[in-house]
């Protein structure tokens, strides 16, 4: 409980490698995760060449966690082995369709997940790495993944070098709902973010990107509709090339 | 380490309640973990009423854990009080798009990972339900969930009556690649999915649905093709229909 209650995404690593053993027992830990179907439709790429690295980093904006860790793991769904299993079985699997893009997203995110919290009881820390789905297709490139496999996010991980303090949370009760959703007044969500607001972070990141507020900081600088609507477009157009999106049919 | 590898998923429940004080716990053990650029663009809608539940049953094809679980969580993507915090500020949020749909769908699944283990580290069992994403639309009716809620995934959430056998996982080595993505010969494909093919249950799902093996159970009778295209229609439409998904520019 403690462990959950004390995550912190760690950006700042030790040059200290990963033990394989060590490795090895998190990624164990991590797959006995629920799955759908007990399927296993995910695969894990672990990157620790330098070479490959100095390849990947500019592909997540060349954050430095990613050079300065030394490991990092690329978190993917992957349908390409169970229908490789199906076509040795004389059956074609179905799960090029939208419903198993997303069935495939939250297996491999609970993976995921699964491995930050064994990594976390073994001393490492880890940074999730959202720009993995920014830079999808080009991270396949890279790292060889063939049709039906698409990178879902990625996980540096490595011994701290500086552990920062606890990030800010919503109130508990402003996230959660009893029986049914109970939509937010204008005046409730003002009492939701207030305490986010009133951070000196919040307050610092307004002053410097000349906001007149912390809401304009995420739609304005952090993310940007072009961005968001580039970005999307670019998914899109590898889930449409892989079948998970449908052109005729919608 | 130990209680993620001892984790079962848990179908049949006591009917002790859940403390309050416990599930609060949990729940803030749950969003302790790590999120698209804290914006915690997620809910979650507890269920404990049996009227409600009877509600929610039939949508989970009255899987009995539902109605004998004591509290049922429905995870969500939200986007709906960031975009109304964003309007209180003045300005509009970009997320109705592909990327923050998947960015949703991980950080809901990350979230719900972590009250699985808060959970049973607790002495609780829990089960996730795949079955939220193919009736998505009529959970939501249920749960008065507004535009910009999706429900990604639940999970029931008890102390277990039963703790089943540990299930079945393929080595480790055939989910993880060193630097690059090695893809599978057949000869390496029928070898990883040797043992689990031989396993009593395997052998026993194969003859009960008078299939020729296993592959074909998952692909003609667990998940057919009819009803992933059915599923995955549905679950368009509604994501067409919230903007998640353009229409015009396909």
């Amino acid at each position: 409980m403690e462990l959950l209650k004390s995550h912190r995404t760690i950006r700042k690593y030790k040059s200290t490698a990963i033990n394989d053993d060590v490795l090895i027992e998190i990624l164990e830990s991590g797959i006995r995760a629920s799955n759908t179907g007990n399927m296993q439709l995910y695969s894990v790429i672990i990157t620790k060449d330098k070479e490959k690295k100095a390849l990947i980093a500019p592909l997540h904006y060349n954050q430095p966690m990613v050079l300065q860790a030394p490991v990092l793991l690329t978190i993917c769904f992957d349908i390409n082995r169970f229908s490789k299993w199906c076509l040795a079985n004389d059956t074609k699997s179905n799960f090029s369709n939208l419903l198993w893009l997303i069935n495939g997203v939250i297996d491999s995110s609970i993976l995921a997940q699964n491995i930050c919290i064994a990594a976390e009881n073994l001393k490492l820390g880890i940074c999730y790495l959202g720009t993995t789905l920014y830079n999808a297709p080009e991270i396949s490139k890279v790292l060889h993944l063939p049709v039906g496999v698409i990178p879902i996010t990625s996980l540096t991980l490595g011994y701290p070098e500086v552990i920062p303090e606890l990030t800010d949370r919503l109130p508990l009760n402003s996230i959660i709902h009893l029986e049914e959703y109970k939509d937010y007044t204008d005046e409730k969500i003002m009492q939701i973010y207030q305490d986010k607001e009133n951070l000196e972070s919040s307050r610092k990141f307004v002053t410097e990107n000349s906001k007149e507020n912390l809401a304009q900081v995420f739609t304005e600088v952090r993310y940007s509709k072009a961005d968001n609507l580039y970005f999307s477009g670019k998914l899109m157009k590898m889930l449409m090339d892989q079948g998970f999106i449908p052109i005729e049919e919608i």
